[in-house]
């Protein structure tokens, strides 16, 4: 519990109030009619399995910490139902190459382990997959830029739990599975041993997100949270931890989360059953990644108002620990770049008194030298050098001097899709009107769609203007006079 | 020492055998006339300081492991002279903000202290630095793509020398300082203490490399060798170790190994010393890379022999432990791809016997899952496909799902160049000569002098062809007829 003399000397942010949502009519004739969400959630697979981002600027504008209200959700079926009263007896295992197995509750956990809080960026590996399936389609669906969210978890470090049951000589990987029912099996996958007991890596057990017990679609009641990778390993409603001297077997962790070479069709992956389980095109670490959020799609700013400069704002991240280092803004699509300067909220619980909790765990921040969370970037330009731009792109650099590439990687499944984020400017009369590059789902809108209409090719590395490495394409002539 | 029975069983390379080399003609008249060196290094800032890269092809000829001859060399000013027999009196200190200071001989390192073994890449910051000093000159001499290369280096881990001295609370970074004394004071510099202490970052005090102590060049008689970090971090002639609270204050520290942000030009950078002093610019993982050395430059393919293939070869690798997972050749300027199978010979010293020893070290490799050497690719193609490309460009995508970028980042310093590498097919009468983007130092050749020279712009992307955003350039039209 928070008092108010504790708060007063919070230099970091803690959650915005939560609304009180309540089970929606589309979801009463699914199995997912027990569980109250909030309907600004835009849904990416129609009604059922839930799987939804925010409105990117109803996201950015909650702030570092978003809300279970906002969080995104990746579901891949119906959310295992567990009451209130059932919590606390919740069951689960950690089994496997240990010398001490463990079947512990809820209750357990809490009461023989400490508790430590700290924030998480969760990031889907499909975040921004709309744009790769408006090149080609791929296997998966339509994330817009939103698909990532920040909450403040509480719970257990993997490295805590872990040593308690003494992993095996040979033991190499630990194996994760939920409650969630699913056409090929529970869903399941793993990360490397070496991972989960590295302090570092921040793996947890969580019972908490924002300081309340887990909604039903962020795990109710405890699930694994793993800082710096993709979503997907971060597997809810936690049934069993299973230490193993291979990786998962698991369909979900085979078939899902991977990168497969650029060259490999929808058709041909079909056929490849030992490229799907080459461990190498499985992810782990996020890429590096930024998305501008104001100006937002089809925001307009009047040319002729009082105001004389604009502020772009939004945000950027990397995986895996890593940080980013620089934010960069281009209005000349890449001959000139600005710098964007950078905030970390993250690092304001860094400062926070040695033993400090936070919503019954101690804030385990201070000493980390990792990065687990998204940063914001914005930058004041006049209005003018809008107007006389085509549009306005960035790319975020992190501390291994990686830059986020032009081009996209185009893979079957549609994942870490992390090329310039591009905004086009539209001069419109008095005003300039803003275009991202698409909007999630089903929904309609964004230059690519439109540029691909219009014959242009956008996977050129030019947006779709033409290149002289498409001279067969007819380039359109002024007519002689 | 290896004995035949203990040499058979090994799967992994050794060393090949190195040259006896002797003092060089050119190195009589400089303070480093009592250094042995291989006339094959191509010397990168005139005679001395010594600054050197094999010839390409001679260093992949020598394959996994390079010897003392052709191994890379970055030395800031005159090689500290030391006598054999000096070698095991050599005293260093560890010190600073720890609880048991110690002052040590190489004697008491060796006999005091657990010794390993493993294979590690160094690789030079400035490696490929030429190809950004043809765009614009930076304040770096002009590496080639063989400022890389890899031993067996022999030593102690830092985490088991900093666990003697027992860090103190408040200590965050680890200074080294070497016995070379320089125009700014004895070469130095850190690393974060949280790295230091990490088993799995490998980070070790050497005296030996590969089976020899060490040559002068190298850091005789003792060094800091640090694997997937770029090499201005792996001081040689070790005299002191600072446990500090603060980064290394060195002025090397500062005003070298830093990526500025690109928008600073040379003029701007010496009245920005909060923008030096920033650690976010300091580099410290490599960042992912890849080169192609075959086809060598200027080599020729005759279209009319027997051979119908020729086979592409290469290298790559990534920094900070991460492994390359792909590497992808182009022969139509990215519009597709083609995966190249991969080798990493350092796979095969992790199936070395439990406390299997060599050089004097336990082989350390078989628990990591960290990466520390380069790679190789290669891809046997029909001599007809290459016949009717113009280009050969490769990337490389590491584990964290970055793949390197089309476009050069150009920095103040010229460091850390890593976009697609890119050979030019010339065809001539019945063969194919290849070109390189650059040669290293001052050996002209390359395509990318001379499409600078032809007036094409190569930092518009697309290697100095015309693009859609180069209209104000007059374009080559026909004759109208």
């Amino acid at each position: 519990p928070v008092t108010p003399t504790e708060e007063s000397s919070r230099l970091y942010p803690l959650p915005p109030t939560p609304k009180e949502n309540k089970v929606l009519p589309e979801d009463l004739k699914t199995p997912d009619n027990h569980v109250e969400r909030d309907p600004r959630l835009i849904r990416l697979t129609g009604v059922h399995p839930f799987n939804v981002e925010a409105p990117l600027s109803d996201l950015f504008d909650e702030g570092f910490i978003t809300t279970k209200d906002l969080h995104y959700v990746r579901n891949h079926g119906a959310v295992p139902r567990v009451e209130d009263t059932e919590v606390l007896d919740w069951e689960f295992t950690v089994e496997g190459m240990v010398e001490h197995p463990i079947k512990m509750t809820l209750r357990d956990l809490i009461q023989d382990f400490e508790q430590v809080t700290y924030p998480i960026t969760l990031v889907c590996a499909g975040n921004r997959r709309k744009e790769q399936n408006v090149v080609r389609k791929t296997k998966g669906f339509s994330w817009g830029a939103a698909g990532l969210s920040t909450a403040l978890w509480t719970g257990v470090t993997l490295p805590d739990l872990l040593t308690r049951a003494v992993p095996k000589r040979g033991a190499k990987y630990v194996c994760f599975e939920g409650a969630d029912k699913l056409p090929n099996g529970y869903y399941g996958t793993s990360v490397k041993l070496n991972w989960a007991m590295d302090p570092d890596r921040g793996m947890m057990v969580a019972h908490k997100m924002n300081g309340e017990p887990l909604p039903p679609d962020h795990g109710k009641p405890v699930r694994i949270v793993i800082p710096g990778q993709i979503g997907g390993r971060s597997v809810k409603w936690l049934k069993r931890i299973i230490v193993t001297s291979a990786p998962s077997d698991n369909w979900y962790h085979i078939y899902d989360n991977r990168v497969l070479p650029t060259m490999i069709d929808p058709e041909q992956s079909a056929n490849l059953p030992d490229t799907w389980k080459d461990e190498r095109y499985a992810i782990y670490d996020l890429n590096t990644n930024s998305a501008i959020c104001y100006p937002a799609h089809d925001e307009r700013v009047p040319l002729t108002g009082s105001a004389e400069t604009y502020k772009l704002k939004g945000y950027a991240y990397a995986g895996g620990g890593k940080r980013v280092t620089r934010l960069e803004v281009t209005l000349d699509q890449g001959r000139t770049w600005m710098l964007a300067p950078i905030s970390y909220p993250e690092d304001l619980y860094r400062q926070a008194r040695d033993g400090e909790t936070l919503f019954g765990g101690r804030l385990d921040v201070s000493w980390r030298e990792t990065c687990f969370c998204w940063c914001f970037w914005e930058l004041e330009l006049p209005i003018a050098k809008l107007h006389e731009a085509r549009d306005i792109m960035i790319r975020a650099m992190d501390d291994s001097m990686m830059v986020q590439p032009r081009d996209m990687y185009w893979s079957v499944l549609g994942m870490m899709n992390n090329p310039w984020y591009r905004v086009v400017i539209h001069k419109e009369g008095h005003s300039l009107r803003f275009e991202h590059p698409t909007q999630p789902a089903l929904i309609p809108g964004g230059w690519m769609e439109r540029v691909k209409k219009e014959g242009g090719n956008i996977t050129n590395g030019f947006w779709g203007e033409k290149t002289a490495g498409e001279d067969a394409t007819p380039v359109q002539e002024e007519p002689a006079k």
